[in-house]
Parts: C-alpha cells; sequence; structure tokens
C-alpha cells in the first residue's frame, strides 16, 4: 500500500508515521516549502517535493493533512491522480473534493497532535466518511491498520465533534496555560497542578462533567471571586476569561444550586 | 487524636474520610444545617450538631471547611475551644482567625473534591500556613499521615494557587462541560472524547501548556474559526466563550508563528 501526504504539519506527521509502523509505504511528502517536506519526508522514508508537477501518480491514497483554508487552492494546483484523496479535517465537508476527483473521502483521527509528541493510534477514534461503499470499505481498513475505533460519521457530525474537541482540548489546554503563568509569577512549580489536573479529567469518567463542577464560580462564592478579579488586575485577558466562564458556569447551576 | 469538622461539604467530606481512615477520631461535625452535619456524621462515626453552643471543647483540631463568606461569621458565632483551628481554603488569608484564638492554621489540599467521588490523598499537594511553630510541625505531622506531599506555602502564594487552580480544574472542567453539551445535540456520546482528553492532559508533562497548545486558534485557521462561530449562532454564551479565548490564544501565540 502507497501513500502521499500533502502536507507536513503535525497531523501528516503523526499519522505518517503510525501508518508506516504498520508497513504501510509513504512515498512521497508534497509541502509548498520544500523544507518542510524534507524535514517529514526524511522521517517517513519518502521522497519530499515543493512541485505540484511532481507528484507521485499511482498511490493508493493521498492525504491532504493541511490549515482548512489551504485545502480548495490546493486541489486546484494538482492534477490529481487515480487514487482515493482524502483529508483529515474535522471542519471540512466532504464535497470539498467534489468536481476533483471521484473516488474521495475524508479521514478525521479526533486526537491533539505535535509533530514532537508521538500518541498511541490504537485507542484514537478515526471518523471516517466516502464518497461510496467501495471508497468506504478501503478508508474502514486502512484506518482498522492503525486504530480500533474507526467511526462513520458524515460531515455535520464530524464539524460539531470537532467543535467540541476545540473545548475539550484545545481551550482547556489553554487553561492550563494562563495557570502556569499565573504560579510562574510566584514561582510555584507547574507540575503541582499534575494531581489536581489528572484528577479533573479522572472524574469525568465517573460523572458528567455537569455534576463534577466544583469552584467558586458554582458554589456562587462571590467573595473568592472578587479576590481572584482583583489579582487579576494587570492581566485583563486573564480577568476577561475569568469573568465570561464564571458568568456561564453560574448560568449553568443557578437554577440548582 | 481528635478532630472536630465545622462545615459538611465536599471537603470535609472527603478529607474526613481521609483522615478517618488513618485512624483520626472525627469526634464531631458542626453544620448550620443539622441535615447536612448528620449525612456527614454518619460517615465518619462522629457526632452531628448545629448548635454552636454544643461545639466538643477537647479535640486537637478544628477543620473550618467552609465558603470563604462564611468562615468570619462562623468564627463570631463560636467561643473557640483551645485546640488548634485551621481553614482549607485557598483564598483565605490565615490572618482571619487573628483575634479569635491564638493557635492556628491554614490546611489547604490542592484538589477538587465532590462528596460522592472518592480521591487518593496520598498523593495531593497539602500547603500548610501556621501561627507558630509549635502548631507548623503539629500540621505537618498531620498532613503527613495523609499524603506525602506536605508543602509550606504562605498566604500570598497559596492565594495565586488558588486562582490558577481555578484555571487548570474548574474552567478546564466547565470546557468538557460545554463539549458534552454541542456532542448531545448531536447524539454522539461523551467517551468519544477519552483519549483526546487523555492526550491533552499526558503532552503537559512532557511539554509546556504553551508547547503544547494546538487547534484553529493557535494556527490562525480563520475558515474554521468562522465556521465554529457560525455553528455556535444560537449559542451565545458559547459562542462568546469561544471568541474571548481565540483571542487570547492568537494574542498569546500571535509572535512565534
Amino acid at each position: 500500500m502507497e501513500v502521499v501526504f500533502i502536507g507536513s504539519g503535525n497531523v501528516a506527521t503523526q499519522l505518517g508515521l503510525a501508518l508506516k509502523s504498520k508497513g504501510v509505504i509513504i512515498k512521497q511528502v508534497y509541502s509548498k516549502s520544500y523544507a518542510n517536506a524534507e524535514v517529514l519526508a526524511k522521517k517517513l522514508d519518502a521522497e519530499a517535493t515543493s512541485d505540484a508537477a511532481d507528484i507521485y501518480m499511482d498511490a493508493d491514497f493521498y492525504f491532504y493533512a493541511l490549515k482548512d483554508s489551504a485545502l480548495r487552492s490546493t486541489l486546484k494546483k494538482l492534477e490529481l491522480p487515480a487514487g482515493i484523496h482524502v483529508h483529515t479535517g474535522g471542519s471540512i465537508s466532504i464535497r470539498e473534493f467534489e468536481g476533483f476527483t471521484t473516488r474521495f473521502g475524508v479521514f478525521y483521527p479526533l486526537q491533539t497532535f505535535s509533530v514532537n509528541k508521538s500518541v498511541d493510534f490504537s485507542v484514537i477514534p478515526i471518523c471516517i466518511e466516502a464518497c461510496n461503499q467501495d471508497v468506504l470499505e478501503k478508508l474502514t481498513d486502512l484506518g482498522g491498520l492503525i486504530s480500533q475505533k474507526v467511526i462513520m460519521l458524515n460531515s455535520e457530525s464530524r464539524r460539531k465533534l470537532h467543535l467540541a474537541a476545540v473545548f475539550a482540548c484545545n481551550f482547556s489546554n489553554y487553561m492550563y496555560d494562563v495557570a502556569s503563568q499565573i504560579l510562574e509569577s510566584s514561582g510555584i512549580p507547574f507540575d503541582i497542578m499534575y494531581p489536581l489536573i489528572a484528577e479533573t479529567t479522572e472524574k469525568i469518567k465517573t460523572l458528567k462533567p455537569y455534576e463534577a463542577q466544583t469552584g467558586p464560580a458554582v458554589r456562587m462564592d462571590d467573595a473568592t471571586i472578587a479576590k481572584h478579579l482583583d489579582m487579576l488586575n494587570k492581566k485583563r485577558d486573564f480577568k476577561n476569561i475569568y469573568k465570561v466562564l464564571t458568568k456561564s458556569i453560574n448560568n449553568r447551576h443557578k437554577n440548582t444550586k
């Protein structure tokens, strides 16, 4: 089985490594930037190219792991080979491929990827969608090579899943970032937070997040909230986040406490 | 060793159970509401009371596990026995006890507690502060009974730690709550998020949260952000949170990308 990656970022890197580890041949990495293509190509034992005319024509799958806004312009630039074309985006419709090829789909791994952090793909839900039954089966097989959890999901549901993931992953990580900045200013090492963070994520396996909610906002502890806002006086950004989230938690819980 | 709890909520429950499991006798639970005192007293094999005049006089420690705003009014109501008086609050100064007793301190476990979810206390950082050396030693010993991580922290640092914890725990849990509501509306079970959430918290053990940040906000993916905001049109609350956090992540990363 041969795969070409269009794009060379976090998703291409980790997905490429996962496929390669299962014996899939990564034939080529294409990126607008040759330097970026080369970095990933080396990791995957693949060729690198930044020339649209040089795309390898005989791969089974072409993976588009690009910023959403770059997909269409890239499709316009390439002459699409006969293989199956899939993008890895949470929020892009499968229909983006229409008019460019007749064999296409979506292969969206629900995970947060960084170039330098490897992940265990076997537990990652892979959400697939396909233009027809044949492509669906091929994507199911490919997904099954690297994950135990291949799920069929249409574009609208996937879009909602991606939005939910932005809250559960990207925004919660930013909460950690804010916390680390607050601690840094008083010389307390961030690792003091690990047991708290671990328990916060452990709790939601037995309680709904709604039931697991604790803190000054949910217990309407106005004295503490006022102190916290006062401490954030010089960090307008954080103060604003604190206010908006506290108000929203308040609204969510006010009828139950 | 004998302990009295003033307050009967999440912290009193879990701390009481942890102390009891190490052989500490929980003599009494006081709460304004007798019913609440009784619920916890039963779990701890303790007496229940809602009468300030009935407070047991010979305990070694009196734990005030109350809403911040309730501490002072409760202190005014009680005639304080001779034992050591400590509160468990992150944001309340040790000085709240001044004028009420001469033996006092703080015993703040950095964790999120719910009445019905037990926790492993041995890994929980316990932040202590004391009015003098003698009380400090007694609190250190008591903390050491239940945790391997007893830390001395003054009121100002503890206040910052508590603020950081609100972001890292309470606010990140609310992000899970928002995600679960978004998924609910399309019938996707929340447990599909577990591997993503686990990886998000795993990453920050090897990368700083700042380095671990992913998502449309950090990669300035305006097309995806616009789609997400559009999907949140009917949820003004969530849309506002999305905007505020995206803007803040943008500001934090704009000089590095």
